[in-house]
């Protein structure tokens, strides 16, 4: 089967994913609803919208990283995929529940949660895809040790166990993994290069 | 006519509908909103919207899957994907509904009258497709003896019966037709490997 | 300039825009919001839906048969483009209103004042298209004659001066409408099968 | 890497962004929701909608006509585009906020500073592109110097320092930059056209 339709399915919720975000961007109504001071109370909603637009952002960076080293798809594939939408899909609700509430206890634990269960679906996805394609293609080369993946499993797990003391220090650990993976996986973009012109040596 | 934006644009709204089921899941708010008993309320929701996303995820894969076999489409056909397309934007309504209603009588009796609907435009366009193909076509040979379809518009019709003695039942029951389809339609990708490598034998 | 992410672009929002339609169908909540008789209230909501549907689906398969005989776009294309979009993107409003409103006059005048615009805005992208293409392309030949633009129009007119003695005909008019244009475009189509296989004769 | 999967994102994105919009055209309802004077308090809503419109229409429409000159994109290219998707997010919420509030100060300021922040975000793309491709590649050759962004880049911040005195002025300035930028990026096309016919001459 082809990768075209996945890719453009994908494409299409994860598109959809990161800008209904916006829409809890409630704008500020009544009498004082047109003064600077209405935007006050959207700032955690703005902070943790930034934050997830950026997961929602490396998602779809390392998705398309992904994609470009595969060949054919199965259905085994197409469930992973699906699989990691559902968890995609959940960002917008845990994102807006954490802005509402000030970085609250439960709110910054659950949003944690929902991390990691992203971080294992994207996971379950690559291993769908490495054993669809064989031990020896250069996605699974590419990977290698994805001391990425559990590095930030890791960190998430902190954080939500850090929830209980002091929320804000989960945030910043969750800016921590972000900043971690901000830059793409030049690991794909590297074996790509070096398998196409073997010409050049 | 080209099948490219046919499948362009169904993977467009069937991205939507998917994604905005998930605003069902109103964010908590008040006094107790960042408490995690704010999320029990959700869960009838939530696990309404988890069998719907895999429906709806089961209706992408089949139609992916169905397209693959496909050539060309004509007036026909565009028509009964629009039809089908129809179905699947209620999905999001009787979604909600029924979560929200902690699956009373009438909601879940709605949510399987759409689920057949759904079967039965999804029945057409494979008919349209067919026809327009021609019976000795891989799509027509691949389908064969449609008792997936057969058997899921039974139960459904039985789960609609049942809720008027316990909607309990028939929500398992919907559960269980989402199983049964949960595996995609290896009949065309048989079909379709079955024609393509001649040389093998 | 190459047409596909025109195409693309349509694609999304002509899909967002049918849709988001389904929002309209508010979910109903309270005491008895799990009886069939909460729905009552929503039924010419989803009467509007429907029409509002058909006729967005018209537009889209019309804007697909049309891109079909079209090679390349050049800017006043793509505005004239936008423009369309920016018509469709108001039957969503218009058909909530006329819904919500049980077909009151002043809803139903302003639903065929949009639909008129529409045809209006389809009419000059198609004007567009054939001033880029040349009087002798297989557009301009495909198109010929177009009464079925002009008739619309005419019903349209029409139909909003009834509703001012009764916006029920308005409505019924707006249906012989979407029956007219149901029919996709075969002008189109029997122009590019006539010029493809000239090897035939 | 392909560009091929960027511009569907973008497209996608961009799509739902101008579609949105159209939401916060919320239906009246009420004793009084089906007369005409029911559409006077959303006249604003409105007209700071087509002005979005238009700004999001102009965006990807210079998105498009720099994307055809590109071959490939890179890492840093994926995040100066999800950067200018991040600043094209917030246009819906703040032509909200300036819709509903009539053109009052604050909101017609914050309108200017997201404005002047895409503006920004698409030059950083820009240059993002050309760093890839070389300066002697054809879109360094087609940008020349950009008048255009640093012209509208000083109405906005013209706008925003009027918008204390007289924020109708600021709104008008706004829609001067609009109808600068209505006409699309001719350099790059021109530019495009000049090199791929060299056999013309």
């Amino acid at each position: 089967m082809e990768k075209g339709r996945l890719e453009a399915f994908s494409d299409g919720v994860i598109a959809i994913i990161i800008t209904i975000m916006v829409l809890e961007l409630k704008v500020p109504v009544g009498k004082l609803g047109a003064d600077i001071s209405a935007l006050k109370p959207l700032f955690p909603v703005f902070v943790s919208y930034i934050l997830s637009f950026i997961y929602v952002g490396i998602y779809w960076n390392n998705h398309h990283h992904m994609m470009q080293a595969v060949e054919s798809v199965n259905g085994a594939i197409l469930w992973a995929n699906m699989h990691l939408l559902f968890w995609l899909s959940l960002v917008p609700f845990v994102t807006a529940w954490m802005g509402e509430n000030d970085f609250a206890r439960w709110p910054v634990t659950c949003y944690g949660i929902v991390l990691i269960m992203n971080a294992c679906a994207y996971t379950i996805l690559l291993f769908a895809l490495i054993r669809h394609h064989g031990r020896n293609s250069v996605l699974a080369k590419a990977v290698g040790s994805d001391w990425k993946d559990k590095i930030s499993i890791a960190i998430y797990a902190t954080a939500i166990a850090i929830s209980w003391l002091n929320s804000t220090i989960s945030f910043i650990l969750y800016i921590v993994v972000a900043c971690i993976w901000f830059i793409p996986d030049k690991r794909i973009e590297r074996q790509l290069v070096g398998e196409e012109p073997p010409c050049e040596k």
